[in-house]
């Protein structure tokens, strides 16, 4: 039998500082889901944990108990060992890695049974970018799901109820009482998620920088460096990268022009800075996973499914499998048809134009996105519905010469004029110097942490 | 109109360790009061005031933001204007101070409007004891209490629902959440209380030593020191005494006996200690409202109506303004009638013997009080009935010579037999050492704070 406490003694331990032990924060968590803990409790433990921090033991802890809450995926079958691979991005702006880095990785015999999110606020969710082709479904069940992996070999679907229920309340009671941004319960919430899907290997891409959700680099490396030893404590192979996520990535914002993008990059046709932020996650998971002798000996693997085909197929496939029409998949995925003949298209496009001549030394990440958003792209709440067919096509890349007149970004829109808010945040995400930029990122990975 | 705020921000603002504005602490406390704030932003933003702090400005504000909550008592007629004023203890064992202070001030020409209290694990409460006298009743309206005031001059009364509304939610949830003994919230929670009364003068008794909430005697200066600055910053001249409470006060523990015991004090009859402290209350009171040119001019004012009968029959008219049976009360008051004839009194007394023979040194008041919560004079929970007749009656003084086989203390019991866990705990209460002890307090009160 669980051992029994009560809950205030729980609360004055951690308010003076102590640290939790294993029975203890697993009984706070059973009585987070059985509802057991009043609210106003839930509320002074979790300021208590924001003010006297978390150990490292701890957050191992609470997020093991926080995975236990719910049902979790698997068990996986025997013949899959070492190959169940995720991972998991802390949101970026024009991030679509995960369209194209599930079915590349599936190519290469991995198996990758990726549980995503949706946008809320600046950043778009992968959800909702694949619900921009039709008779796509987030929606599949635990068992429907290992059958998509048998045979696909990827899938990206919603979270269900069951999974993480204790994460869910926690981060409900977070939202409104000031204790969202801590790092210790951030990296808990987003690692109970992804060790609920019995992983062999995760890679994690922490963004820093304007466009990011924690804009500090140092931060972002604290955050990284607790998610390692949150997954390497549940054992999970682990590792992060901190990615720069200053400018958008890739050209293209916005559900439907994602996917398209994606799509080139599938076939070896993407932004470069795309498929280098693809290959380097994914060859840390082949590495990791004892599936390549480097990380960079996984870049190479993954890049031939990019040249031959075979990561584009796996795309079609996954999308076929979750609800998409053969037909229609098919078209979508051809190197040579027009996706537009299948996504929904905006029904206008403008470009807008520089105001200035010279040099590209930056695109304001989060600017951009803001736009998108108020495009129609996003949401501000959960509750709002999302225009799949609008969003923004950047032209230039960082260090190219423009000329004041030349169009520089093109918006992709339905209503008849673009709102003036929308013009002007535009003509201020970008920036413009004299001389060319001499600090042009060959790559946006900037560390590995493992 | 009141200015309006997001909760989570002031939440956020408190757990950085920033003072909230006059408005933003109307605010909350309005939010608190009428339910606009959810149970888990109380909780957050109480344990964020527990760990960050107050400032004496901040506690100022929330103090007078809880009187205004609710309903204040008055406004009182102006010819009493300089003449209202009240004690507050922070509880001790033995303490009967409350029933002989009002009416000796009421018989010195004061309004006592008394709003008090319930007992509570080891501390009686004066309500209880109040209630041992037959017919007495603590439910009196506001208009009823304004009469008795007018015509007797003091009145002890229950806590109405309206009273500081906000104070009883925020108690309810610091309860539970481990925000309880923080002085900043301590001091506020209970100056709300006593302003609501619009008093001109109030003296604090607050307690330090075994048998007192805040044993440490430095944190009950502190809150002393607190308390006195809210009293003052709301208008109210305050001061406090610092309160030695190792030994219980006076000889009897426990409801009716400690009506007898005051009734005796209200003769000049009482325990030397006991009558010491009422005295030093009240001549303080005196003292700050105007009413006395020092606090020792107001003592000798005092001792005077323990001395002519003028404070008994002022406590006579008391009970009967609030219910007791005009004759029933006659006798009780009277200097020579048996009190024990109108009293409950339990049906057996068995005296406890010294088990070394030497000099008394010390009686753990706590120690006592547990015994008498034990024998059923008090209440665990709040729904606990209570036995008004049983209690302890300490028979030596400190300093006393002792002999083993002399009886020490008297227990008033309804049980046939005394429990062994009660006769152990006796045993273990009284200090007896082969010498006298040389540092008997002449006085209980340590300090003036002003």
């Amino acid at each position: 039998m669980a051992a029994s406490f009560a809950i205030p003694d729980l609360i004055v331990k951690k308010r003076n500082g102590h640290a939790l032990t294993t029975e203890e924060i697993k009984y706070f968590i059973q009585e987070v889901v059985n509802g057991g803990i009043q609210q106003c409790q839930l509320g002074a433990m979790l300021m208590a944990m924001y003010l006297k921090g978390l150990t490292d033991e701890e957050i191992v802890c609470l997020t093991r108990e926080m995975m236990n809450s719910g049902d979790v995926l698997g068990p996986w079958p025997k013949e899959w060992k070492g190959k169940v691979v995720d991972k998991h991005s802390t949101g970026g702006v024009g991030d679509k890695v995960s369209l194209i880095l599930a079915p590349a990785l599936a190519a290469c015999g991995m198996k990758v049974p990726m549980v995503s999110g949706r946008g809320l606020g600046h950043t778009g969710g992968t959800l909702d970018k694949l619900e921009s082709i039709p008779g796509f479904t987030v929606s599949v069940s635990n068992e429907k799901m290992e059958e998509i992996l048998q045979e696909v070999g990827c899938c990206i679907v919603g979270q269900t109820k069951q999974l993480v229920p204790a994460d869910k309340e926690m981060y409900r009671v977070r939202d409104v009482t000031g204790t969202v941004d801590n790092l210790g319960l951030i990296a808990g919430s987003i690692i109970s998620k992804k060790v609920a899907e019995q992983l062999d290997a995760l890679v994690l891409d922490v963004k820093f920088g304007v466009g990011a959700f924690i804009q500090d680099k140092v931060q972002s490396r604290v955050l990284a460096q607790k998610m390692v030893t949150i997954g390497k404590g549940l054992g999970v192979k682990t590792s992060a990268l901190l990615t720069d996520m200053n400018n958008p990535i890739g050209k293209k914002i916005g559900n439907a022009l994602e996917v398209a993008e994606s799509i080139d990059c599938l076939h070896g046709n993407g932004p470069r800075d795309l498929e280098d932020l693809v290959l380097k996650l994914g060859g840390q998971l082949l590495f990791l996973s004892g599936n390549a002798p480097s990380a960079e000996a996984g870049e190479v693997k993954l890049k031939e499914t990019l040249n031959n085909g075979s990561a584009a197929k796996k795309f079609e496939d996954m999308i076929i499998a979750q609800g998409a029409d053969p037909e229609k998949a098919k078209v979508l995925c051809d190197k040579n048809a027009d996706v537009w003949s299948v996504l929904p298209k905006a029904k206008f496009m403008t470009p807008v134009k520089s105001q200035k001549t010279g040099f590209v030394t930056a695109i304001q990440s989060r600017a951009c996105a803001e736009c998108s958003l108020k495009l129609g792209a996003g949401r501000q709440a959960f509750t709002d519905p999302i225009n799949y067919a609008v969003g923004l096509e950047v032209c230039v890349d960082i260090g190219d010469e423009i000329k004041e007149g030349d169009p520089w970004i093109k918006v992709h829109h339905d209503c008849d004029v673009i709102p003036d808010v929308i013009k002007s945040k535009l003509m201020e995400s970008i920036d413009i110097q004299p001389t060319r930029p001499t600090n042009i990122l060959s790559t946006r990975v900037s560390e590995v942490i493992s």
